[in-house]
């Protein structure tokens, strides 16, 4: 048992090879027990446990710097890391991380969550190292999903530029993710290839050829062969060496030896380089960073998870015995299926509805729809900028896509948003997914500020449903509505409510009051998911406390419903502001904003998430943490009337209210 | 004379080859002649004009739609659009756009204004022609600098995915704007070529050749020559065959009777693949997309700007007997100059200082920098992800980055900002140049969201100077006050006060009084370059209303300085906030949402950007279509005091104010 005595790196290292290998089929297994019960990204980590172990043997961690790309494969290198005994509450309440995360661990030089920002910061850390004159080496990894992004473009094609003899890139090719996409670049060499100079050329050198051959010797067949096989060669190199760096691969990424043999290779190879570089005189130009090709199976060891790896892409566990995911019972469908059907169904009424996805078509439930309208859905690799400009062009020419992508990514095409959708007055319909807290993905995938950075772009019709039946007619509207407008829903199980045949047409900017008192004393305005709470806070302060609050379903964020707000500010004495959006810019915001230009003075408590960023855990929790569980906004709003009372801005009778002198 | 003639494409194509040569010639002349005196992008202009005019001869404009990309070279469109008599007005106050825009021309199909855009938006157009069936073709034209963004990439990878035959894309190669990154494209097989699996190869190669080889007969000599030839071909082809086109080129830009054969073999081949594509069978692949390369000097026509494309990217004007640009006379240091001499001396002091910009060392001020450090001098590309992400790690790792960037194209690199920086509490200078109204380039390039979309990420610093002076110490707070900051700063000159000699470090959070009364009526908050307009609103309210006003200096827009708020709002009846930001969620939200959180209900006048785009023309008038001027400022606090007499929320009595009863 080896598993036992590798604490650190460093223990690592002692082993022989044999035992190395030894050693990686017992972390496998015990993370593939661990995994069965905590769940989380099965599929990824087990296709790199091997290359975790390499990396680990060879470089010299942490002086050498180990940056994973999204962070979801980083389980093996957290276990290796002196986090074994730890790894049971990965993702869990008060856990680990999922993700590398810097204040961890001085082995997670670089925090991830989002894909595709390995190479960038990778080269960052080594263009400060090779300033400062270490003589460390930075090791980036980055699978063949994330190179579809063009974040990792940039920083491949700076880092040709900048030619830091220190940097490696391992490109972690399990040809999985978005297969098809980078399909098209290993594809192309495997075609004819069909430009005029290619053909030109040909014939030019098949003359030349024709003229030298003698019967005996045909140098047209013999080289007719040999560019083919130049042809294949160039087919995986060419990307690379194009964009600067120097190929080396394909590599086993399930046999351990051949890893370590080849990453000593490309360690020395770099060591060489560096000494080279730092001996070299100004004008002499560096060698290339190096990119290393390592083949890796998602999945690898688990049968159910290898031949299914999308299954296992994020999941709660699975059985030992019989390999299959848990599933967790379920009292409701979720947002994300109801969404799905929704969508389905206007795409069944209007065939102009298309649907495009940024790599996700299982998270954003988009996968019904692919299969009932292939030819009408889009998976466009990780690329939410392309996602977003692609889409306002094919609304402008006459089809009606619906954008699905989550909270969290949609930051990624902020600028496509207002420079090519708002700017141009095109109507788009966006949905975001996995919106407000998420729980076990934490800080990166906490879908919290949408509603603020949205908000501010003109033309913006911002919408949160308050169950999934609204967001039935929610999808229907932004869909049909003839403007730029987003609909932003939680993660996991809606209410329960039941859900309306027909899909109908929100009126635009208009709330909905769903408690009303003729003399109450406040109005809480909630939207989302925190209508609910709102009702329930309403209900419970009616029945402790006899105090009266009507409750109003913003349904709109922008525009807002600024009729119905003035009306419930003359009517009542404070009012509340309840999202699971930050507090600023968000509904709250916008409800300052409104009443300030409509010249109301009065009291108002926004509560929402707090200025910080929140840490996974359970989303019970974490509401708590935010302080937006029912029984503490019901405190929070207690505790402001009294403020108001003491500031004599509110007068004790004026309401059924126990104000201090009461207790 | 031809130019007179065409007043439109249709024109354009009763012209016969050789008049084509002429029109072109004529066309340029005329645009160097008003450009002269309009200014603009002369550079970037000048090199396509032949290009502009085949595509329309040879396409059938507007069925077939053109894509531009940036939309600053499409003056040569523009006028063979029919818009030759309002060419004169391009840019001015009231005139057309600079930019191709949709509401201008229906040959505008796209507008653009940011970079790289133009694959995304061409293939979405493509993909909903291709939908609805129609014949008609989709060209979109980028140029080398625009291929370092990611967003390019993304989009290429998807058409060559798609493979949709109506697809084509114009490499518009000019060598120049970032000419060193896509170099290390060009030039990659310039070098040799180091991989493992190519020397691999090519030692079983060599071995087979020299086994069939004869005396009289070297193959191994004979191919040695052969795979040079072949390596040449694919440093130019590979690239783009890699990501999925059929690679046409390269054609000389300057040359319209080769670029009308070209384009016209180009449609023609669409049109085939087309026809091929729509008889095909299900399961049958279609030809793939065509890239066209085409090579054009910048400012080709003008011998200076041909000699020196950067003084001629974005000029007001030049002397048509010289050649030399028009020079403004100007009486105050630039706020960008400012910024980089400020820069320069922080990077004296700190060896750590570095800069990064994404391919605006000009625009930035930063070529200054770059001449005095050039081994501290990054040029990203246009990749603002990349840049920030990048900046983030290096950092982490001990330098220190000021990252420069224009306000608008902030929005590109929001999530890296967020997810890289922010997260992980990696302090990082943020320097956004061109904020607020820029004028000539319009609603693309306004700067006036940056506020709102970065006030709610958590652990920002939002700064924004009074003046020139000010912001030398806001370069230097930001570098080191060990925060992710944020230096918002407005295009043009600055308000020219003397500046000192020695930087300093504000304190963080910390506002500024600068006009203060005991009984001030008012208190206006203003941020940046309004501080000024506030002051000048001050005094003229007192000289000619006698109403006393306080004037802050926010400097801080993120943290708020609250405790000073506070005591403003205990000592006055009115807060106005004054902002050259989005109304939207800018310093305004801030102050409403600080008084709310402190229990403070008062009466706040929010002036900003209206929630609408802004056009271009200028900045005087801008401002007074946003009701931003002195005398707009000061009549609308009269009307919110007027108002508040009126509720009765304030007394006549209760300052020297000349209520509505005075009048």
């Amino acid at each position: 048992m080896f598993l036992q005595k590798v604490n650190s790196p460093e223990d690592l290292k002692k082993l022989k090879l044999q035992e190395l290998t030894s050693y990686v089929q017992e972390l496998r297994q015990f993370m593939i027990e661990v995994m069965s019960k905590t769940g989380g990204h099965v599929a990824a980590n087990l296709g790199v446990v091997e290359l975790s172990a390499a990396i680990h043997y060879v470089f010299n961690t942490p002086e050498d710097k180990i940056v994973w790309d999204v962070g979801h494969q980083c389980y093996a290198h957290k276990i290796i890391t002196g986090r074994r005994d730890y790894f049971h509450t990965i993702r869990q309440d008060g856990g680990i991380s999922g993700f590398t995360k810097i204040s961890e661990s001085p082995y997670d030089v670089f925090g991830a969550g989002h894909s595709s920002t390995s190479i960038s910061a990778g080269l960052g850390i080594a263009e400060a190292q090779w300033q400062t004159k270490t003589n460390n080496q930075v090791v980036s990894i980055i699978g063949d999903g994330a190179l579809t992004a063009g974040m990792a473009y940039e920083g491949l094609n700076h880092a040709g530029h900048l030619r830091r003899p220190n940097f490696i890139v391992i490109f972690n090719d399990n040809e999985m993710s978005i297969s098809e996409n980078v399909g098209a670049l290993a594809k192309f060499f495997g075609k004819r290839v069909n430009s005029v100079v290619y053909n030109k050329l040909r014939a030019e050198i098949k003359d030349t050829l024709k003229a030298i051959s003698t019967p005996e010797m045909d140098f047209f067949e013999g080289v007719k062969k040999l560019t083919h096989s130049v042809k294949d060669l160039f087919s995986t190199t060419s990307f690379f060496e194009a964009l600067g760096f120097r190929y080396i691969g394909p590599v086993d990424g399930q046999n351990v030896e051949d890893l370590v043999e080849t990453l000593s290779s490309v360690k020395r190879l770099s060591l060489q380089s560096m000494a080279n570089a730092r001996d070299a005189k100004e004008d002499c130009e560096f060698d290339p960073p190096i990119l290393v090709h390592v083949k890796t199976k998602k999945g690898y060891g688990l049968k159910t998870a290898q031949e299914r790896p999308g299954d296992f892409h994020g999941v709660t566990g699975f059985d030992l015995t019989t390999g299959e995911p848990t599933k967790k019972p379920t009292s409701a469908p979720t947002y994300t299926s109801v969404f799905a059907k929704a969508l389905c169904k206007a795409a069944q009424k209007d065939k102009s509805v298309v649907a495009v996805t940024a790599a996700m078509p299982d998270g954003t439930g988009l996968n019904v729809f692919q299969k009932q309208f292939p030819d009408r859905f889009y998976d466009v690799g990780i690329a939410e900028q392309h996602a977003v400009t692609f889409s306002a062009a094919m609304r402008l020419s006459g089809l009606k896509p619906a954008v699905a992508l989550y909270s969290t990514f949609m930051q990624r095409a902020y600028d496509q948003l207002i420079h090519d959708a708002a700017i141009q007055k095109i109507p788009l319909a966006l949905f975001l997914d996995r919106s407000g807290l998420v729980g076990a993905d934490g800080p990166t995938h906490h879908g919290v500020f949408d509603m603020s950075y949205l908000r501010c772009v003109p033309g913006m019709h911002i919408m949160a449903p308050k169950d999934e039946n609204e967001l039935q007619h929610m999808v229907n509207t932004a869909l049909h509505c003839n403007k730029l407008a987003s609909v932003r829903f939680p993660r996991g199980e809606g209410v329960g409510v039941k859900l309306d045949d027909e899909l109908k047409m929100l009126e635009l900017g208009k709330s909905e009051k769903l408690i009303e008192h003729e003399h109450s004393l406040v109005s809480i305005w909630a939207a989302g998911n925190m209508v609910k709470t709102a009702c329930d806070v309403a209900e419970s302060l009616l029945l402790k406390q006899g105090l009266l609050c009507d409750v109003v379903n913003a349904r709109f964020i922008k525009p807002l419903d600024d009729a119905a707000l003035l009306k419930d500010a003359e009517k009542t004495k404070l009012i509340v502001t309840l999202e699971e959006n930050a507090v600023k810019g968000g509904l709250g915001s916008e409800i300052l904003e409104s009443l300030a230009a409509q010249n109301i003075v009065m009291p108002v408590l926004n509560l929402g998430i707090p200025d910080e960023f929140i840490e996974h855990g359970a989303v019970k929790r974490l509401y708590e943490y935010c302080e937006l569980s029912p029984k503490q906004v019901e405190q929070a709003i207690i505790e402001r009337l009294k403020t108001l009372v003491l500031a004599k801005q509110l007068s004790p009778e004026s309401a059924v209210f126990p104000s201090e002198a009461h207790h």
